[in-house]
């Protein structure tokens, strides 16, 4: 590969020496807890006691950092780093110390001795900072401990920053991944007029931890082959020997902004705008490159031998000290650093200058770019609810409505996600303001209702690591979203969940991260209306791992209609750092509250309906619950029921719809506390919970409560296939008549008088199944159910 | 592509009539209740009130299945057939009709006119069967609900059964998600000598459920070069005109199962195995094709709107009902079937016979061949433990050799599965009896501890994705295996364990599917033990997920020793119908039970251990309980520390090692009974339960114990960072010091006189923290404790 730019030797000399300032702190930060620069030799007690950290990657990573850095100094370019193997960390680590972005952020770690001390301790030390490109990394907005997602955080960071470049190594271990394998087809859904653009920097280093990666040995024909296939024009980047590699890469990322620089003059110059074939670098260099050539009688550079801590008893063994220390020198750290152990100045002059720097750009503090969301009102999208439980409405479109006036008001600074769900989930109002993004192959037929557009903002591929790891790359850089997804297959992205909860519960520790908008989940196609699609389809599971993460960071929905729906997405959208999960069913549902009501109501978040209750100054003999849009609706059914044969029966009606009041105040920021509980609940009466997921997770939430004895709950439990909603309620026993029948068997005055009640509503629900076996749809005197006028 | 097959217009006929009479079957499975032959004018009553199902895929997988049929027949083929898109199981649930294997599996639904109006009338309806390729399906291993698999399902079918070949239609929407992106690097794990073959059908129809796909839109010259990297070679079969495209599948069927042929053939000749490049078929064709050209004058076939039911108002609106009509009838169903609706005897020859029917093929009925493991005897790799917790080991390691005497003792019917981890987690044993798979370019230092090796049954590649998807598609046909994982990266997998807990209970329900092996999980490099990976590294909740499905499949055990890992793992390699999740830490820990005691301890899954308790002929004061490897060292420390400052207190130690045990029996067929768990536990005093993972899912299994109300939960609550291991577990107090103090908190007779003990305990904690902060590794006191002796 070669374009033909010229490159001063000079130039590149400087460059190696930069370089060769990483590795010598990456291999500091592995080792050492004293005398940083050597300042004599080297002593057992200037070894950490433990040895920790991943060496293989990180001379590759701080490669591409500091020929990135040449880059963005010669043709100021805005542009983030993304480290896929974020295990490397001190190849990262290094070069943002170097350029004074991590003394910045942490002045203890200044640009001196003691500074350069306090990094290597530190380093993956109790009480220090982690091996990974964490959130406490200045640049960083990608951990990499759990593998897969470096390119579509790379592409959510890109999305409507025409002017960013966001430089992504992947790692060929991590290339490995599903989620990574599918990412490359983001290229896809990038418009060169409107987004920035990806470079990515496929890292061959050849193995793992104790395997060959299958890219690093397919045939070279096959790679290039493989990534030509997924539209991009790779350039080779192959070799050990430094200076050839450092005029190599040099070359590579000239041409590949050149490049970018072409594609995106041409996009913008235009109307018509096609999908472009987008440059990217194929890394080929040892593992471990330029540690130990060989330990022990092993081979360990170009080894997976070298994935860790190639000379593991260094502060025991003096042959491996000394193998350290000579490795150390021979980056030769007194060319590097001056008397106070600060980068020469010839040096420091390659460093960018402020926020050009990685470790300083704003754009990996993406709070510090955040515009709060123009938000329309939406009170003015309520639907009609007249008398409660009287009208119906698709929960989810007045939603899309809203959604297409945010769209509308919020140029570049919102998307909506969904693996090709939009139009299914009620939400295709939103393709008034915007279309589904796409560039490739237009046929005529699109035209009729296909709603593809080149300048869209709906995301739709279906994959939802990828669809996640856009919205968590575009939120991170300082945007806003909403992904909107089948409920059974949100678990697919259940660790991608985790792992940005956990990213988000560590940012909240550093007052240096700017608030980021929240992720924002609407799981709707919810368990209970999936009559063909049966047992696959049918999984509320998702909130059992919600739960599990921080309570600052996890939040649970489940609004009952439309108006509930609305005001919770409001709440949702505005705010930050939380993920936010809204369960509700797209079909059609009978409504509850009119918009007043429904603010008064989700403000609380939990509360009694009062229309629904009838123990207005009088003992309660029984709480009803509802909690999400399907088991609400069975409960007032089973309400009407129960006051219908038992007219003397006190019943009140509470519904939930923020979750986490239902779990104590010390154990999460919405946590009623003991005596609102209480008084809700009572403390000694019979308590009937409809619940929308499975139903123990209510006990897990309520264990502690005052009256957690007489709480039964009612939900999923894996009861399913083939069944109308009702037969499915049943099947589950979330129906109206098992909540009545258990009403009857647990509420004390009851269980004398009940027994005949019990068997007429025994008889209605075997009429109800045997009514659904033989024509295949409930009666339609269930379907139309309202609450008793 | 011609190579110069020449094929019989006579047969094409015939074929294309075969085909025909599946597409009507679909038809009729989607909209009929009634008049199944249309013996008359379809009148409103004959159509389904509801009408479910996809018609989008059905007619392509019909298609490749009655090729794959003329292939098996013309070549006697051991085939079974995988549909990615299972949701298009109209187009499988026709052919298998057709071959009699339903009528066979299902004899209400005969070869007659009255059987066809039951498949008709059952199809997606309740009380009927799935409209996906469920376990209900004969003949089939993979029900397509969930996206993403169908190939990985594909290779582990394939693996040792050399003489199979695994058609697997791979949907262009399925195409699209991660894991099957990733999953046609199978390709690089598939021994051409020991292996069968996986022929893949890349089905390109266009469209998901309202948008174009990523592989039907790009140039075709990009898709040729993705699949060639991927390492196959893409045969194309493009078109709309029915007899056009059976002549070039049918010729294209042919030149694959020849190269297929030719590949094995050589392969299995020499001692050289090389990877080769085996063929595959994309096929593109209209979506519902066959079906109405347009509607309401909207482009239906080759448009998405033909995803699901293209004339949705059949019954009501009289056009729609003429068009069904026509489209029905333009299958010539008079001349596909005789007077009593079996197919006519010409057609009839064109199926296989026997098993070689692809609905009645024993690999997709795997139970049916599977032999059981020859195991070793496990007590044979018992760890020395003495007196308990005095001695160490790894807890993996012994595991690990016996896995390797499976390996030896089962070829061909057992293999381990893990994303490059093997060694990490100790069980490198296994090298001994079997390297890891691995064909693509070696390298001289492999022969240095790589352990690479072509008849490998070791199976590494860096996605959970693939490999659980190999382990079940093994297991389905029939075979044993284990997949050893990361404990927080098993999340990546919620979803596919999901999908398979289902699969399994629903098999429960169907007689004729034999049990298959039971999937097991190996959870390692847990929680606890994450010295340096730090926060993201730290998940135990795939338990959560566990639990949520069929009592029936699910199993959890937290073995504490090697003795007892040993037991667990075997009596797991001998279950079946099972998903078998096994916790356990890899380093180095105390041992607790010798192998008499851990098989007496494990096959009650719960107990007392009396040699670290002193209640005995005492009433108990304190039951102080361990769960999980590590949680249980703190336990009995701490046991050892209040029975060191209270001599008089009477302290019960119980250990959990089936985790199910907690739950009621009739919750879980592991359950215990009332009475026995409240003789272990006592109905009134204080337990302090020691947890592995998130402490509430204790609460979650017992809240209906008698005993609840006492029951203190400690365990993972999302604290942690970089920390030694007693750092860890002091920031989740499941430390020693934690839970003693705790115990003083809660037992009432401490509650005056332990303020002193509390100081004391207190110090200590800190002490222990100050010392991790300085030094980086825990006090050596703490390290070597073991229990007083």
């Amino acid at each position: 590969m070669s374009n033909g730019t010229s490159i001063d030797e000079q130039e590149l000399d400087a460059l190696d020496a930069y370089w060769r300032a990483c590795n010598y702190l990456a291999v500091g930060m592995i080792y050492l807890q004293d005398n940083p620069l050597l300042r004599g030799p080297l002593e057992p007690e200037h070894i950490k006691q433990r040895l920790l950290g991943h060496w293989g990657s990180s001379p590759g990573l701080s490669f591409v950092y500091v020929h990135t850095n040449r880059l963005i100094r010669d043709h100021d370019v805005d542009a983030i780093f993304i480290a896929g193997p974020g295990h490397g960390a001190p190849g990262v680590l290094g070069p943002v110390y170097l350029e004074g972005a991590y003394s910045e952020t942490y002045p203890d770690k200044g640009e001196d001795e003691e500074g350069m001390r306090l990094l290597f301790q530190q380093f993956s030390f109790p009480g220090g900072f982690g091996s990974h490109c964490t959130p406490e990394l200045p640049g960083s907005i990608h951990e990499g401990g759990e593998l897969g997602y470096s390119l579509s955080h790379a592409f959510g960071a890109a999305f409507d920053n025409p002017d960013l470049l966001v430089v992504a190594v992947v790692g060929d271990g991590e290339a490995e991944t599903g989620p990574l394998a599918t990412a490359w087809h983001s290229n896809k859904f990038l418009s060169p007029k409107r987004d920035g653009a990806v470079l990515p920097v496929l890292h061959l280093n050849g193995y793992k931890i104790n395997n060959p990666t299958v890219l690093a040995r397919i045939p070279e024909t096959e790679l290039v082959s493989l990534l030509r296939g997924y539209g991009w024009e790779p350039i080779m980047v192959s070799g050990s020997e430094p200076m050839d590699m450092h005029r190599q890469m040099a070359e590579a990322m000239d041409h590949c902004l050149s490049r970018i620089r072409a594609i995106q003059q041409q996009a913008r110059q235009t109307d018509e705008v096609t999908r472009p074939t987008w440059p990217m670098i194929v890394l080929r260099s040892p593992k471990g490159w330029t540690g130990p050539k060989e330990v022990d009688g092993h081979k360990v550079e170009g080894s997976w031998r070298s994935h860790q801590v190639p000379l593991k008893d260094a502060r025991g063994n003096e042959a491996h000290r000394r193998a350290l220390e000579d490795w150390l020198r021979s980056y030769r750290p007194e060319e590097l650093f001056d008397d106070h152990g600060r980068l020469v100045p010839a040096l420091r002059e390659l460093s960018p200058r402020g926020t050009r720097r990685m470790g300083a750009n704003p754009h990996a503090n993406g709070g510090l770019l955040r515009r709060d969301l123009r938000m329309p009102d939406f009170r003015s999208y309520a639907v009609a609810a007249g008398t409660p439980a009287t009208l119906r409405a698709m929960n989810t479109r007045p939603l899309g409505e809203m959604l297409r006036d945010i769209m509308k008001r919020n140029p570049g600074n919102f998307r909506l996600f969904g693996p090709d769900e939009t139009s299914s989930n009620r939400l295709d109002a939103v393709y008034e303001a915007s279309g589904k993004f796409w560039l490739d192959g237009m046929l005529p037929e699109d035209a009729d209702g296909g709603h593809l557009d080149p300048e869209g903002r709906v995301m739709e591929i279906l994959s939802e690591h990828t669809l996640e790891g856009w919205l968590e790359g575009y939120v991170l850089t300082g945007r806003h979203g909403l992904f909107a997804t089948y409920e059974a297959f949100v678990h697919v992205i259940d660790s991608m969940y985790n792992q940005h909860a956990k990213w988000l519960a560590m940012c909240r520790d550093l007052p240096w991260r700017a608030p980021v908008a929240s992720v924002n989940l609407l799981i709707t196609s919810t368990v209970w209306r999936q009559d063909h699609n049966g047992f696959t389809h049918q999984d509320p599971g998702f909130l059992d791992i919600v739960v599990n993460k921080s309570p600052e960071v996890a939040r649970i929905y489940l609004p009952p209609d439309a108006n509930c729906l609305l005001f919770t997405a409001d709440h949702c959208l505005r705010s930050h750092d939380n993920v936010n999960v809204i369960v509700c069913d797209k079909q059609d549902h009978l409504q509850f509250l009119d918009m007043e009501a429904a603010i008064r109501h989700c403000t609380k978040g939990i509360g009694i309906w009062d229309w629904a209750s009838n123990d207005q100054g009088c003992e309660t003999d029984l709480v009803m619950v509802g909690c999400g849009d399907i088991a609400t609706l069975e409960a007032l059914a089973a309400t009407a029921l129960l006051r219908e044969h038992f007219p003397a029966l006190k019943i009140r009606f509470v519904n939930v719809v923020d979750l986490f009041r239902m779990t104590p105040r010390e154990e999460h920021p919405h946590g009623l506390d003991d005596a609102d509980f209480d008084s809700l609940f009572t403390r000694d009466k019979t308590i009937i919970f409809n619940f929308h997921g499975y139903p123990w997770l209510i006990h897990r939430l309520a264990y502690r409560r005052t009256n957690h004895g007489n709480l039964h709950v009612r939900g999923y439990k894996e009861r399913g296939g083939i069944n109308t909603p009702m037969e499915l309620a049943i099947e589950n026993n979330i129906d109206r008549f098992s909540l009545a029948i258990e009403a009857i068997n647990r509420v004390p005055q009851l269980a004398a008088t009940g027994a005949h009640v019990k068997e007429k509503l025994r008889d209605e629900q075997i009429d109800c199944r045997r009514h659904a076996h033989e024509y295949g749809v409930d009666k339609a005197a269930i379907r139309e159910w309202t609450w008793p006028h």
